[in-house]
């Protein structure tokens, strides 16, 4: 049986994503698309702009077969965390034997060398990003930096210039991390990438046939609507499921809705307190509180704390992991203890039930039955729980406020014959 | 020399307190009064309409000499430790001989005996309130019945219908609560009550020459604004203050400013960690935790918490608990281990020298004094800081919500010669 991975978060999903499940349709065929997504909260360190229950209504839609939960203490994690993570809740399904993603441009080579250096991370290696982190630099750059010297070193073959420009491109990080993990963990994963179509992942510009995800997120920011910039860019399953939550009052979600809460928490917090939170090292907590003080608006806060070390993302994933109460200790394992189910299509529930009877790990289609989980599984679903309940505080209508939603909402079944 | 001392709210300081303090003047002719004030939250278990420095200078203009704040750990307390900690606070300046309180109707005899009946506290009578209590009795009627019960038995002499009549108005309540703390502390204290003007306390309707404080802020709380309704009710200097403050865009605040911040709160914390707070117990934290997930706004959760034993206020003064981040540890001691100085007038300004020449407790007219405080002292002061932080947030304008306010603003001055 031939099971295609894809790990998304679908912010919201548009036609570049339906082109990549396409994709892999016609040139793979393969049995099952299974998606990890991110649940309610996204790697950038910021709501997802629709719940999750939309966002896998969109995925089924667009060709996936099953929508499993990636748990938000890794969603909102690192890069590295986030992408070992969801390899590992893949891996874990044991049906998916391919892992798909996009790129830019494809660079086969580069891209299995850079992964496997990585996941043997040489002593030589570590030391030049540890030299370069202390000289004040962002991390991407410091191991940009050791890469290359670690290559002029020790590999002359390798074209230093493609994978210098390569690392600056997010998909392609994320690519790399992706191969990482599999080579960490060790686990039988092929790769399939799919040559991207459109803007490039930062690109904000609205042209073309192709949009990013973050141009998107943009326009919507300004207008809240479905307005004609952004339409265009939207498979018309996609377009369904907006209009009709916009229609419940239901207006796309910001980490904006969050600006009081969070300067809130952060004047409320000790120091002390600060610092069980990933990521805050070196003294970050007093910048932090000392920023807090300063600051009238999560704009203004963010200005603040913001150094090279410290870009903007990487305090917005600081200032989620706050919001929801998610303590560094949960980073340690990077396994997901359930496979929390979204949704899935009659191919979907087919392969669901191969799941259940390869693995011993719980599967969860039902909120309600997270109750029969050991304590350690529970606390990291008792933050998914608790990442819908905060998530709907940032909804104007009361009654959409409500928490406990993740108890009301049924799984998604995409059923074929409607 | 003769000083009078005032425990007091002014939210806001309006036409009753003045007629109040002219009142001590004529009858009484102090030398000076002392005002022990609520900070940036009060009693009732909401921010005051206006922060603590506006409310500062509205007593001076009234005829206070000094004005002191009350640490907001007791501010935000039941009636019983708001009125011991005040009294306790303005005995331990050693310059006030008299308290004064306003009062619907005078009855000497029964204030002064229950006062010193409650100082006592006979097991007799604490094994009734348990009793009433027990059955789910809110904690005045209970008391109310345990005294009648009480007096019944053991002082035929006493006016019962007078007695249980009193017991139902608030200010009497309070005053009974002042006489009580004298007695229970032994201090030297006289009590010089002033037969008030106007509306009741509870009384919200906006008719007469005097107005109650609530009736003041309700009609704030829909307009938002110093309107005709509100204004006669005034003294001219109180006018002022509040122009100036909406002239900055300075709205008045209100508890429902705090909703999204409280339901995040009580999402966010565990039944554990809510029982840290003072009078959270018997199950009422899952009560809480029950209501929070089924509250899409503070009127809802407020409304399913409520029960006789639980009423509106004292729900109230656990939010603001919680809110504040104030353990109910910290309302042991009933004792502020400094004398936070808000405001003076000429008269103030020696009255304040003399109490420096008295005490050793730390007088503290710039907040960044209280570096100096012991570790003890400073953990209430830091509550006191921190309440103004999160006060703050209220406001929309983000140049207004910047914290350190504290350390910004100077003790107010009232020069007579200006």
């Amino acid at each position: 049986m031939k099971v295609v991975g894809v790990i998304a978060e679908y912010n919201p999903f548009h036609k570049g994503h339906l082109y990549h499940l396409n994709k892999i349709k016609k040139s793979f065929k393969p049995d099952a698309i299974i998606v990890i997504l991110s649940g309610n909260f996204v790697q950038r360190g910021e709501p997802a702009i629709f719940d999750k229950w939309a966002r896998a209504e969109m995925a089924l839609h667009g060709g996936a077969d099953l929508v499993i939960e990636l748990p938000v203490c890794f969603s909102t994690a690192t890069a590295e965390i986030f992408a070992e993570s969801a390899v590992k809740l893949l891996s874990d399904t044991q049906v998916v034997n391919t892992l798909s993603f996009g790129l830019e441009e494809i660079h086969y080579n580069e891209l299995l060398f850079l992964g496997k250096l990585l996941a043997k991370e040489p002593e030589h290696l570590k030391t030049t990003i540890n030299e370069c982190l202390s000289k004040g630099m962002s991390f991407p750059a410091a191991r940009e930096k050791a890469i290359i010297k670690f290559i002029l070193e020790n590999h002359k073959e390798m074209n230093i210039q493609l994978i210098s420009a390569m690392l600056k491109k997010p998909n392609f990080i994320l690519a790399v991390e992706y191969v990482k993990a599999i080579n960490k963990l060790g686990v039988d994963l092929s790769i399939l990438p799919i040559l991207r179509k459109g803007q490039d992942y930062h690109n904000k510009n609205l042209t073309g046939e192709y949009a990013s995800a973050s141009g998107i997120r943009q326009s919507f920011l300004y207008t809240r609507e479905l307005n004609d910039d952004i339409i265009k860019y939207l498979p018309l399953s996609t377009q369904e499921i907006i209009k009709r939550r916009l229609n419940n009052y239901n207006v796309p979600v910001f980490l904006q809705d969050y600006e009081l809460i969070l300067l809130y928490m952060l004047r409320r917090m000790s120091s002390q307190e600060l610092r069980s939170f990933f990521d805050i090292e070196e003294g970050l907590e007093n910048r932090i509180k000392k920023a807090v003080k300063n600051s009238g608006s999560l704009k203004q806060l963010i200005a603040q704390i913001k150094t090279k070390r410290y870009p903007e993302t990487r305090i917005q994933r600081i200032l989620i992991h706050i919001l929801l109460n998610i303590p560094k200790e949960m980073l340690n394992s990077r396994t997901s203890p359930y496979v929390r189910v979204l949704g899935f299509s009659q191919v979907g529930s087919i392969i669901l039930k191969k799941i259940k009877k390869k693995i011993s790990l719980p599967i969860i289609t039902r909120a309600s039955d997270y109750k029969k989980l050991n304590s350690y599984a529970k606390s990291f679903f008792e933050k998914d729980l608790l990442s819908s309940d905060i998530y709907n505080l940032a909804y104007s209508n009361p009654a959409l406020r409500i928490g406990s939603s993740d108890f009301l909402k049924k799984v998604v079944y995409l059923n074929p014959s409607k």
